[in-house]
C-alpha cells in the first residue's frame, strides 16, 4: 500500500500535469492560429471571423500582444460568467443539464467533507489501535481512516450516524436537482420555437398489406383512427448503401483537393500514386487523374442508386414518420397504442430530424428481441472475461509483487523517488487505456440492439459503460488487488461474503483510487481542455486540404460532449466519493477538486468548442439520478460489510433501513419526476397549439413539416419532391430554410424565420 | 422419510376422503332444499325456480327419485358439456379463463409425465447406486428418482437433456396460451355491449383549486385539454362512514326479522334480549322494539351523514369519474399524461362500477408511496417470520423427532399403520391451517396499499400470497425438513449454497410433497364442490331469517372464485411438478390428478354456482403466466444447484443457458403480449365507436353515463340527481335499467336494452 509520501509525489506529479496543461491550454488558445480550434462554437453561430484577416502576416500566426499572456488564466470567470438561461440558448439544454452534474457533485460532496472531517476524522485519529497493535504496518492516511477503529468498537456508532447523515443529505440534494432539472425541462420545451418533431410520431412495424403501398397502407390507417389530426407522412427509404457511397466520395473528393493542392504549390511536376492497397503497389497512375475519374465513377454509382431507391418497392422500409395537424394530436399518438396487436403500429415521438439513427428504423419486434438477447449476453462476457487482463496487469503494478516475479529488478525500484513514481502512475494508466478502446465497442453493442435515436443510444450505451465501469474498474481494482495480498483464501468464499470481503479490503484500496483520481481525473480534465487531438488535427487538414474559408470551416472539428463516453466515468467519482465518505474521508478532497476542475473545463468547453449533435432536451437526467442512487445503495451495502467483519454485527442492523429507504427514494423520485422526461402531457400541447393558432394562423403546416424528416442524403436533391406524399407540389422547396446541422442552437430552433445562414455538412454533397 | 407403503396409505386414505367429499356432493345435490346452496348461479340467472314448489311435503326436502341416484356422478360430464364460448357468456371470462388454468396444467404436465416415465425413470432405475451403497436406507420411491445415480455419473446428461425438452414443451404452450387468451380477451372486448365504463376515466389527485370546486375544475380542464371529446363527469364522495350505517342497519334488520318470526312461531311469548356486549349482560328488553328503534336511530343518523355527504365540500374528494363523447376519446384521455406534474390529474381506465373499491379512491400521491413502503416492510416481516412456527411444527412433523422428545410416545408410534396414518397426515394439516389465516391478512395490506379496483386488489394480494407460499411452504418445507436431518452443518452455510442445498434436498421432499398434494390438492378440490359452509349458513339463514321467496334469494350466498386465494395456492403446483418433473418424475402423476380433478370441480362450480363480483376480462393473465415462468426458472436453478452437488459440475455447465433464455422468453411474451392486457388501441376503439353510431345514432350518452358511477348507497335514491353535473335533469333516471349488481353475466352487459329483472343487494336498500 501506498504510504503518505507516495501519494504526495503522486499528487505532485499529476498537479504538476495539469498546470502544465493548463499553462500550454492558456497560451495556445491566444494564438490567432489556434482560434478555430478553441473557438469553433462561435464560427458555427456566425458571430466570430479569423482573427488572422487583419495585422502583420506575423501576428496571423503568433499572438504578440504581451497583456494577453498577463491575463492568460481568464478563461476561467469567463467560463463561469455566462448565466444558466443564457447557457441554455447558446449550447442547448443538454449540455447545461450535463455541467450541473459537476454542479451536483460539489452540492454533494462539500458539505459531507466538511462534516466528515469535523466529525469522522478526529473519530479516527484519537482512536489509535493500530499504534498499539504491534507488527502492523501502517500509514498516516489509515489513521484517518476507519481501519484505526479496533474491532467492536464502540466509536462505529459514530460513522452509522453519519452514514445517515449522508444519505439523507444526497436524497435532498437529489431530489432538489431533480425537481430543477424537470423544471428546466418543461420551460424549455414550452419556450422552443415550432420544431418538426413536435408535430410527428416515429411510427414503426407497419404491417405489410398484399394490396397497398406502405405508405398508403400509413395513409390510410392514420386517417382512419386519428380522423381529425392526421395531417401527412413521410416514408423512409433504405438508404444506407447509398449513404456509403456519398461517404466514400467526400473521402476521395478530400484526396483530390489534397493532389490539386500539392501540384498547385509544385506546378512541374504531377503527383503520382499506386492504386493497389493503401497505395503500397499496383499501377503508377496520376493522382489528380485518377481520382477525377473514380469520383465521376461513384458519381454514377450513386445516381444509379438514388433511383433505384426511390423506384424499387424493395428499398421502402416499414416505417415512417406521421404528421399531425395539432401537437396534441401528435402527443396522443405516440402515447397510446394504435393497435390491438402490440408489435405492429409501434408508435414513438419522432427524435428531431438529426437526432434520428435512420439505420436502425426497419428491425422487426421479434428480431429486435433476439438482438437483445444476443447483445446481452455478449455483453455479459465482455464485461466478465475482462477482467482477466485488468487482474494480471494491476497485480504487476503492485511494486512487492514485481519484486516477487522479477527478484534482479530489486535494487532499480527500490530506489524512493521511482518507487514512488511507478507506485503513483502504473495502476492508473493500465486502466486508463483499458477504457479508451472500449466506449466505441458499447456503442456498436447499442447500434446492434436497434434503438432509433442517437439520444438513446447515447443513453443505452452509457448504462453498459457504467456497468462495465463499476464491475472492472471499481470492484475489479477492489478485489483482485487484495486478492494478491489476501493470497487464496479469497477465491473459495462464498457469495454472500462479498460485501463483507469487499467493504473489508474498501479502506486498503483508499490511495490507490485517491491516485487513479489525479491521473483519471485531475490531469484527464486539463488534457481535456487542451484538446491535443483536435489541434494536431486542425493543423494538418489545414495545411493541406484548406483552399477557401468555407474548407477551413470545414476542417474545424468542434466534437461534442460525448454523454456515453464521459458521463459513466464521472459517476464512478461519484461512485467513490460516496463510498469513501465515512471510511477515509481523506479521499474527498481530492472528488471535490476534481469536481471543480472539471466544472470550469466543460462549462468553457460547452460555451466556447463543443456543438452538439442533437438535443434531447436533458432525456437523460433520469438516468443520471438513477445511477447516483446505486451509488448510494452500494456504498451502504459496502459499509454493512465492512463492519459486520469488525465485529461490531448489532450496530450494523441500524445500517439495514438505509438501502430500504434509499431504494424507496428512487421509486418516489421515478414516480413524481420520470414521466416529465418520457411523456409529453397534454395540457401543454393544448396550450401550445393555441399560441400557435394565434401566433400564426396562416401557418402552412403542411409544407413546414414538407422534407423535414427526409434522410440526409436526399437533402439538398430535389429527389424528395417525387416522395413526398404531397398534393402542394408547385410551392418551393422548405429546405433552404434549415440552418447548418452542425450547429446546436440554430439547429434546435429550425424555425420558419431563421434564414440559411450557415451550411451543414450534408449541404455540401455537390450537385450530381 | 416415508417410504412406498406410507404413501401407498396416505394416499389410500386422501382417495378414500375425496371419494366420500364427492359421494355426500353426489347425494346432496339432488335434494331439492340444497338445491339453491348447488345451483345459485341458475337462480341468479332467473333460469331456475325452486323445485320445492311443486310436489308433496316430503319431495319438496327430500329427493325420492331413485334413478337420479343412479345417474349421481353426471355432473362430471355435465361439467364438461358446456362449449367454451357459451361458458364466457354464461359466467365471464374471468371464470372462463381461470378454468383454463388447470387445463394448462394438464397441457404442460400429461406429455412431460410420459416422457419422464419413458426416459428418467429407466435411467434412474437401472442405476442402482442406492443398492450397490451398503448401510444407506432408501425407498422404492428414490431408485426411480436422480437419488439413484451415483456421483458424477454420465446418466446425468439425460436429466440435463429432458430438463431442456421440459423447458421448451413448457415455453411453448405458455406462448400459445397467452395468445390464445389474449385472442379471447380481444373478442370479448369488441363482442361486449355499450358499457360505461368504455367511456369513462377515472381521474385521482385532482389539485385543490382557490377558485373553483372540485367539480368545477374537473369540467373546465377536461372541456379545455378534451375540447372535442369531453363529455360529463361524476365527482366521488366520501361514503365510507355512510356505508358503514347501510351496513350496520342492514345487520339490525336481519336480527329484526329473526326475532319477528321467532315472535311469530310462538305468539305468547316475546323474545327478550340484553343490550350489553353480545346480549351477555346488561338491561333485559325486548328484542323486537329494541331493534326497531335501532333501525329508526340508524335511520335519521343515515339521513343527516347523507344530507352533510351531499352539502359539505369536505366530503368530495378530490377524484372523478369522467366521460367522453367517443371510447377513442376515453382511450386517449386514459393512456396519456394530462399535466407536466405527474402526481395530479392522474388518468386510467375506469374499472366497471362494480369492481371500483371507492374507500381507496383519495388517496394522494406521496401518501400513496409512504403506504407502499410500509406495506412492503410489513410484508417482509410477515413473510419471513412467519417462517418460525412452521419450522417448529413441522420438526415435530417428523415422527423420529417425535420419538426423540418424547421417548414414552415410542410404543404408539412404532405401530407401522398409525405411523402411516400421523407421516401421511400431519405435515400437510400444519401447513393448511396456516394458510387458511393468511389472505385475509394479505388483501387487508392490498387495501392499504391504495389500489382502486377490486380486480387490481385481487392481483396484488395474489402476488403477495404467492411470494409467501414461495418462501414459507416450498422452501420452507424443503429446508427446514432436511436441517433437522442435516443436524446443524446447514445453519453455518453461506449464500451462494443456497440453490445447492435446496437442490440437494429437493428429492427427499418428494414422498412429503407427494403427501401435500393428496391432502391440499384432491381432498381439497373434492370439499369445495361440497360446499359445506356454504350449505351450512344457508339452512341456518333459511330456518331463521326467510320468510319470502326473496328473502331466500337474499339467504342464497353463491360465493364466487377467489382469485387471490386459490390461484397463488394452484401456482404451488405448477412449480412443484416443474421442480419434480426432472427430479422425481414419479410426483407426476399427483399432480396429473389434482388438475384433472380441479378442473372438473371448478367448471362444474363456476357454471352452477360462483357469481362473480366483476368482470376484468381475465386481466390477470400476465400474472399467471409470469409466475409459470418463475417457477420454471426455479426448477432450473435447483436442477442446477442439485447436480453441481454430484459432482457433476462441467455438464452442469450446459443448464446455464436455460434461466437466460427463460428469462428472455418472458420478456418476449410480455412485449408481444401483455399491452392488450394493460392498454386499449385506438383501432378497436375507433371500430367500436363507428358501429355504436351506425347502430343506434340516436342514443344519449350522457343520459346512459348519468349516475353509472355513482356510489352504491346513493343507488335508488334520488340524490345523485342533485349532484350530476347535468342539464338535462328533466328525464327520469337511468338507474332502473341497471341489473343485479351480484349478477356476472347480466351486469357484465349492462346495456340499455336489459331490463331490470333482478334486484341488486345495493338496490335493496329501504328508501329512507
Amino acid at each position: 500500500m501506498g504510504s503518505l509520501t507516495d501519494i504526495g509525489v503522486s499528487a505532485g506529479l499529476n498537479i504538476l500535469s495539469a498546470v502544465g496543461f493548463l499553462l500550454a491550454f492558456a497560451v495556445l488558445r491566444i494564438q490567432p492560429i489556434n482560434d478555430r480550434v478553441y473557438f469553433p462554437k462561435w464560427y458555427l453561430k456566425g458571430t466570430r471571423s479569423s482573427p488572422r484577416q487583419l495585422g502583420t502576416v506575423f501576428s496571423k500566426f503568433v499572438n504578440a500582444d504581451l497583456s494577453t499572456y498577463i491575463r492568460f488564466l481568464n478563461w476561467m470567470p469567463a467560463a463561469l460568467k455566462m448565466p444558466e438561461p443564457e447557457l441554455i440558448e447558446h449550447a442547448g439544454l443538454d449540455s447545461a443539464v450535463y455541467v450541473r452534474i459537476y454542479l451536483l457533485g460539489l452540492k454533494i460532496f462539500v458539505p459531507i467533507a466538511l462534516l466528515a472531517f469535523a466529525v469522522l476524522v478526529p473519530v479516527n485519529w484519537t482512536s489509535g489501535t493500530l499504534e498499539n497493535e504491534k507488527g502492523l504496518s501502517y500509514d498516516e492516511i489509515d489513521k484517518l481512516s476507519i481501519s484505526n477503529l479496533g474491532k467492536g468498537s464502540k466509536r462505529f456508532w459514530a460513522h452509522i450516524a453519519m452514514s445517515y447523515v449522508f444519505t439523507f443529505w444526497t436524497c435532498f440534494v437529489l431530489y432538489h436537482e431533480y425537481k430543477v432539472v424537470t423544471t428546466m425541462r418543461l420551460r424549455f420545451l414550452a419556450n422552443q420555437n415550432r420544431r418538426p418533431d413536435q408535430y410527428t410520431v416515429l411510427v414503426r412495424n407497419v404491417p405489410p398489406d398484399p394490396d397497398e403501398s406502405v405508405s398508403e397502407h400509413v395513409e390510410h390507417f392514420f386517417a382512419v383512427n386519428h380522423r381529425d389530426h392526421y395531417l401527412s407522412h413521410q416514408i423512409v427509404y433504405n438508404a444506407n448503401h447509398l449513404s456509403g457511397l456519398v461517404e466514400k466520395k467526400k473521402g476521395l473528393q478530400n484526396w483530390l483537393i489534397y493532389y490539386e493542392n500539392k501540384h498547385a504549390k509544385n506546378t512541374a511536376k504531377r503527383p503520382k500514386i499506386k492504386t493497389g492497397l493503401w497505395g503500397l503497389w499496383g499501377q503508377r497512375v496520376d493522382a489528380i487523374e485518377y481520382h477525377q475519374k473514380e469520383i465521376e465513377d461513384l458519381c454514377k454509382q450513386e445516381d444509379e442508386e438514388r433511383q433505384k431507391v426511390i423506384t424499387d418497392p424493395n428499398y421502402i422500409m416499414p416505417a415512417a414518420f406521421v404528421s399531425f395537424k395539432t401537437q396534441w394530436g401528435a402527443a396522443v399518438c405516440a402515447q397510446t397504442q394504435q393497435t390491438s396487436n402490440p408489435t405492429v403500429w409501434l408508435t414513438e415521438w419522432a427524435p428531431e430530424p438529426r437526432d434520428v439513427f435512420w439505420a436502425n428504423l426497419a428491425i422487426p419486434f421479434v428480431e429486435l428481441s433476439v438482438r437483445r438477447l444476443i447483445v446481452a449476453v455478449a455483453f455479459f462476457f465482455l464485461t466478465f472475461f475482462f477482467m482477466i487482463p485488468i487482474a494480471i496487469v494491476q497485480s504487476l503494478a503492485n511494486l512487492e509483487e514485481i519484486e516477487k516475479v522479477l527478484p534482479f529488478l530489486k535494487p532499480i525500484i527500490e530506489r524512493n523517488s521511482l518507487q514512488a513514481v511507478i507506485q503513483g502512475f502504473l495502476p492508473g494508466i493500465v486502466l486508463k487505456i483499458f477504457l479508451i478502446v472500449l466506449p466505441t465497442i458499447l456503442m456498436a453493442m447499442s447500434k446492434i440492439e436497434g434503438h432509433t435515436s442517437l439520444s438513446g443510444l447515447d443513453r443505452k450505451t452509457a448504462m453498459k459503460y457504467y456497468i462495465f465501469l463499476f464491475v472492472n474498474v471499481f470492484l475489479g481494482s477492489v478485489i483482485t488487488g487484495t486478492a494478491f495480498q489476501q493470497l487464496d483464501n479469497f477465491i473459495h468464499q462464498s457469495a454472500n461474503k462479498i460485501p463483507e470481503v469487499i467493504g473489508e479490503s474498501i479502506p486498503m484500496k483508499a490511495t490507490f483510487f485517491m491516485t487513479y483520481i489525479m491521473v483519471d481525473g485531475w490531469s484527464g480534465i486539463a488534457a481535456e481542455v487542451l484538446r491535443l487531438k483536435a489541434l494536431v488535427i486542425f493543423h494538418i487538414k489545414n495545411a493541406f486540404l484548406v483552399r477557401t474559408e468555407h474548407d477551413r470551416e470545414q476542417a474545424m472539428d468542434p466534437g461534442s460532449l460525448d454523454f456515453y463516453n464521459s458521463e459513466p466515468r464521472l459517476q464512478l467519482y461519484f461512485l467513490l466519493g460516496l463510498v469513501y465518505a465515512v471510511v477515509t474521508p481523506m479521499l474527498l478532497p481530492f472528488i471535490i477538486v476534481f469536481f471543480s476542475l472539471a466544472y470550469l473545463v466543460f462549462r468553457h468547453q460547452i460555451i466556447n468548442v463543443y456543438s452538439q449533435h442533437y438535443e434531447s432536451g436533458a432525456q437523460f437526467w433520469p438516468d443520471v439520478h438513477m445511477r447516483l442512487i446505486i451509488a448510494l445503495i452500494v456504498s451502504q451495502i459496502l459499509l454493512l460489510g465492512l463492519l459486520s467483519t469488525q465485529e461490531a454485527e448489532k450496530s450494523t442492523v441500524a445500517l439495514l433501513p438505509l438501502p430500504v429507504l434509499s431504494i424507496w427514494f428512487h421509486y418516489v423520485c421515478k414516480g413524481r419526476f420520470e414521466p416529465a422526461f418520457v411523456k409529453f402531457p397534454l395540457q401543454d400541447a393544448m396550450v401550445k397549439d393555441t399560441l400557435e393558432r394565434a401566433h400564426d394562423p396562416t401557418l402552412n403546416l403542411r409544407e413546414y413539416l414538407k422534407g423535414a424528416y427526409v434522410h440526409p442524403v436526399f437533402q439538398k436533391n430535389d429527389i424528395y419532391k417525387v416522395v413526398a406524399m404531397d398534393e402542394e407540389e408547385k410551392n418551393p422547396i422548405v429546405v433552404t430554410k434549415r440552418q447548418s446541422r452542425m450547429n446546436t442552437p440554430g439547429g434546435s430552433k429550425f424555425n420558419s424565420s431563421s434564414g440559411g445562414t450557415n451550411e451543414g455538412e450534408f449541404s455540401r454533397v455537390p450537385p450530381t
